[in-house]
């Protein structure tokens, strides 16, 4: 009896590495919004993100094999690529954000940014919302998780309620930035009466692992003031919106209209390629550099930054930005037009989507288990988030087009018919 | 007047971002242990250990090219590249460690490290060497620095002396295994009366960042038998001796006679694509992942995959761990055999080097400094390393042949003449 791929993977990764779907995918081969199986079954692709200006981008490959062939090494020697590189991404972002420190993972990025907080700060109290995803080392995760750490939760770490557009924080709609913003002010106040101090809040402007909540204009304010009166930085987290997903912008900052005072960029930076960054103003630059040593063995080696460079001159040249914007506008549509009692809403931003399921007042997260299930036998990958599981999320590569939406919506409008709920 | 490649660097990545030798090498080309810099003039590498099986290996160009222009995703679904992968190292290390997570950098790998030993023991507390490296994630960095880090410095951190072949814990050669122990045995001592328990201790298995002393064989035993007894996990830093480099031995541990709970893998992995591993038992794995949620979007996609099954491969099939043991005696004898009054000791292990310059009873870190510099001028790229700065540190490319070691070796027997101290 030959050992299945489920079986191996269990003996040589272990026990709880959870896969997608109860039929896993074999995928072996991407092209553009298209994965194939093992058996040579197409695939849709309107999940993945990292590999953001389509699977196997022919320019992407090309530049990491042609650098791959002439140099690859680590910055402690010159080398234009991570001027290059650096400068090209720079101008994108303004704010006076002109420098970067280039490292492998989203990670590794959100760990540096605490750090660029702490050392403009001095403190280190840090607040997150209760329902995010900011990475996975030890330091980034206490703001990851919900699972209680060995030697307990941190004590500079506040979690706050994550907004939401449908059970809002404080019971209205119309009260939710003010409530929101509240809930950070008292976050501060305790960080700073159990002697942390507060140094930054950290967030994802588009709340996508919260759950992509549909926030009216202008919702940060308040938050923002909050933060700002206490003279903490705002870190951040473009690791999903950011590269052009939200849609006409290159960034969510960018799209709620703020300006962050550190930037970290992953997933798509370089479609797939592990490099990440950590953008900041030159004085919080310093002040890191100053309070902490920083080396990135593997972060802006010659490879990363061309494959990263790639990225960057595909989605200008493609209007990918633009086409996140048109293309989403037109799914975005579509998916509100679909017709099914336990929809609850269908909302989104460029090419990040979300359809939050309910039965009467409760949160269906087994039926949108069933619902991504459904969609995988036809054809069209994705999946869900939010606390609740309820959300189909739908996050395709950025060169989906009109037709690719046309055929996911066909499949979801079929898969939906046949759940009646 | 146009802007100079360092001015327009600390622009873009700011200050305080160093750069090796006082005149910067501009490299950009590399192939086998050649760099060549912007004038087309060119250098011996004996210094870089991540394009570990020769820069722009053919093969390892190959792997990456290929499998990128195929398919590079996460490992949510089915692939082979990373179970294949995991198969043919895990056969390479043997004591049971048959599992793996892939994930980006050493630092990361490392970061993981240090939960595997708290899920395994419910304790958090952990103790390194007080002149180590262990990467730059918040967590690790507290092992890794001699700043204090804003906050202070963890309580569940214990950093006990690091051994040294000239300068003894203890003050005796022959009592320094037994002193090593006793101190990493007052430090667990110190971590149960302060309430966080013992975790375990990580280690580099040569010491290599301590300044790689000569240490005799067994040394270790001790204080692992103190690690043992006191239920903490051996977290063994594979990413600078691993993969060969010591010489006839694959890992560190391996010729250094012992079994480590736990092995982290980096730098060398994949020569330059950002490619690392935590390596443990099952019963480890299983409780790492029992305590933590753990997932690394770039961690084991397929290109990553090939990269580090080429980097194997050509391993084995150009006998580069033999290679690293005979050209490593080779030089090594003719370090040994170099005279100048400063120089208190030549050793090394397999293609790790270091030569200790001393004056009378000081440290001549300046000096070596100098030799450093020198030999850029030379053509030889080197660095230093050790608490001092006075350990003149080579560590060449796998395929380095008795022609590269003559070639560095007659440009050191130059330098040192023109020094005479």
């Amino acid at each position: 009896m030959s050992e299945s791929l489920i079986e191996r993977r269990q003996r040589l990764l272990g026990l709880n590495v959870p896969v997608f779907y109860e039929d896993p995918v074999h995928i072996t081969r991407g092209e553009g919004v298209w994965l194939w199986d093992a058996a040579g079954r197409k695939y849709l692709d309107c999940y993945n993100n990292v590999p953001h200006v389509g699977h196997c981008h022919p320019r992407v490959v090309e530049a990491i094999a042609r650098q791959a062939a002439v140099l690859n090494t680590h910055t402690r020697y010159l080398h234009e690529g991570i001027l290059d590189y650096v400068e090209a991404l720079t101008a994108k972002i303004g704010h006076g954000l002109s420098q970067a420190i280039m490292v492998c993972t989203g990670s590794e990025a959100n760990d540096i940014a605490l750090r660029m907080a702490q050392a403009m700060t001095g403190k280190s109290g840090i607040i997150a919302t209760d329902n995010t995803y900011h990475g996975n080392t030890a330091a980034v995760s206490q703001l990851s998780t919900r699972r209680e750490p060995i030697g307990g939760r941190a004590g500079h770490v506040r979690l706050v309620p994550a907004p939401d557009g449908l059970r809002p924080i404080g019971g209205s709609v119309e009260g939710q930035a003010e409530a929101f913003a509240r809930e950070v002010g008292r976050a501060i106040v305790d960080l700073e009466e159990q002697g942390f101090g507060f140094s930054g809040m950290m967030l994802c402007p588009v709340f996508a692992n919260e759950g992509l909540p549909s926030l009216p204009p202008g919702f940060l304010e308040p938050v923002l003031g909050v933060i700002r009166r206490a003279r903490g930085l705002i870190l951040c987290d473009e690791v999903q919106p950011g590269f052009g997903r939200v849609g006409g912008h290159w960034w969510g900052h960018e799209a709620m209209g703020f300006a962050p005072d550190v930037v970290t960029l992953g997933k798509p930076m370089a479609n797939g390629h592990p490099v990440a960054a950590v953008v900041a103003r030159p004085d919080v630059m310093e002040a890191f550099r100053e309070a902490f040593g920083y080396f990135n063995t593997f972060g802006g080696n010659p490879v990363s930054c061309a494959a990263a460079m790639a990225v960057l001159q595909v989605i200008d040249e493609e209007g990918l930005v633009e086409n996140a914007r048109d293309v989403g506008a037109y799914l975005l549509d579509g998916l509100k037009a679909l017709k099914h009692p336990l929809i609850a809403e269908a909302r989104g931003t460029g090419l990040f989507f979300g359809i939050e399921f309910m039965r009467e007042d409760e949160p269906a997260g087994t039926f949108t288990a069933e619902v991504v299930e459904a969609m995988r036998r036809e054809g069209v990958l994705l999946n869900r988030l939010g606390r609740h599981g309820n959300v189909l999320k739908l996050r395709p590569p950025m060169p989906f087009s009109r037709q690719d939406a046309d055929f996911a919506l066909d499949a979801l409008a079929r898969v939906l018919k046949a759940m009646p709920g």
